[in-house]
């Protein structure tokens, strides 16, 4: 298959993108505006403020809690701690652990959007919940995550979203993810060989995939950096491919989200583009059953 | 001499100030209005917009661009890098090394407000440029100053403060200064013996005088967090003793500040309060004539 995303090769460097960002049309009750499509075209990402209410997001951090505390799940590959403590960091899968996020993954406010933004059906990559504690929550360098799972799971084209729910607020203190907007329609093909078994290096710290701060720099050249806030149950898209990061936490405010990575049905994995061996299953999930 | 702010005993404890904020009264041309005395008395600290010019804080950066690449200069204590590369982080004793921070350390827009607070003349306790590079500026823990000046330099009282220059833009991406306001009336008395040398290790990672996750939900109880904003040219004061902290700088754009600490003539360093040996010359100078 064609690599139209070519990456860790020798040399940074920074191509287009040849996909479009909307592949779709509204067609479900709950699409996309025609205002908050056009925002999310140009940006590559888009905020709806206070989507879930209180009692939603009341049950979503009953269900987290009730994750965190199940003794049978804590020796899961699934669950990833702090590079300096035993502090659980993410929590993969949370859609299979726990049948509120299976509900969530599959409410239609949410997959009708999707469904516009992606043109197709669409089937869970990987989902996850980031728990960034307060005081000593790590940053997130900067990267593209779809250069991850183009490179590493295989994705043949961008043609795939995460779409998160805040937990807790998520404030200028805590650690908020910061986006470049626009940055979605530049693909930077990042230098370096990807290791073996990289991904459990990297869901800590990640070190391959990552562009250098010259690229960062292009990329930020004619734009403002975005940080995405919101009280909790705020619902945020962005784009497989803008490029985001987020500083650590030294807030004495935790700052917790769940992600859902869609994936277009007719996007599924083929072998890695730029990686010897596929990532463990978790995330790159093989349930392509259309939601 | 009594120890009026006991600290790095078996046990965090929080006590309150038994200092005044403000010691003196408004006499110089340049003094605190009543307005900014008392925001600063309430909260620890006062931000002054593009208090210099632009043709001036081209002076500044430029007298640094120097100083960064006096290769007799390299070599030196002050000199400190980041903790995982050769990078710069902070220059100290910036006011005697070269004219241009000498003259700023002396301007009377600065010390006559400096006068007004400590009800007395002053003198520098330290000086240092921090430099926070793009994309890789490591994060500050939260502390108080003062904790150390008294348990490390031997600051009798709680009559120093700092004020410092912004060199670039501080914005909410690039690793600004966090405080807690009103948190400089409460005095954390930290948990831990100080090892020897401590200084050298703390200059780049600080381990002792940190108070814990919940001394700072304390502080913050009933207030919110400030960053310490603004355009190149700001002028900052905070009191010795608030909480601050800040986090690491992954955004592109370098923040760079100077600092300069202005302790009252009449609080001169005795013995450490709570260390077996004195910090580094450098860390706490002992010219004590009056500016």
């Amino acid at each position: 298959m064609k690599d139209y995303y070519p990456t860790r090769m020798e040399k940074e460097d920074i191509l287009d993108r040849v996909d479009p960002v909307i592949y779709g049309k509204p067609v479900g009750e709950y699409s996309l505006k025609p205002e908050e499509a056009s925002f999310y075209e140009q940006n590559g990402f888009i905020i709806f403020p206070n989507f879930f209410s209180e009692e939603e997001v009341n049950e979503f951090n009953n269900a987290l809690f009730s994750l965190k505390n199940a003794p049978e799940l804590k020796e899961k590959e699934e669950y990833i701690t702090e590079p300096d403590s035993d502090e659980v960091r993410t929590i993969f899968s949370q859609h299979l652990f726990h049948p509120i996020f299976n509900k969530l993954m599959k409410d239609r406010r949410i997959v009708d959007k999707i469904e516009h933004i992606l043109g197709s059906n669409a089937y869970i990559h990987h989902s996850r919940i980031n728990i960034k504690p307060a005081y000593k929550g790590k940053s997130f360098p900067w990267h593209s995550d779809f250069e991850t799972w183009h490179a590493e799971d295989g994705l043949p084209r961008c043609r795939v979203l995460t779409a998160w729910i805040m937990l807790t607020d998520n404030t200028h203190y805590n650690g908020p993810l910061y986006l470049i907007p626009g940055s979605h329609k530049k693909f930077v093909s990042c230098a370096g060989k990807t290791p073996k078994d990289n991904y459990k290096q990297s869901l800590k710290k990640q070190e391959y995939g990552v562009p250098s701060l010259k690229a960062i720099k292009h990329l930020s050249k004619n734009t403002e950096l975005v940080a995405a806030l919101g009280k909790k149950g705020t619902l945020v898209f962005h784009d497989g491919n803008i490029m985001h990061g987020s500083p650590d936490n030294i807030s004495p405010y935790d700052r917790t989200n769940a992600f859902f990575v869609y994936n277009s049905v007719e996007n599924t994995p083929v072998e890695p583009f730029a990686a010897k061996h596929k990532r463990a299953p978790f995330l790159s999930l093989d349930d392509y059953t259309p939601l």
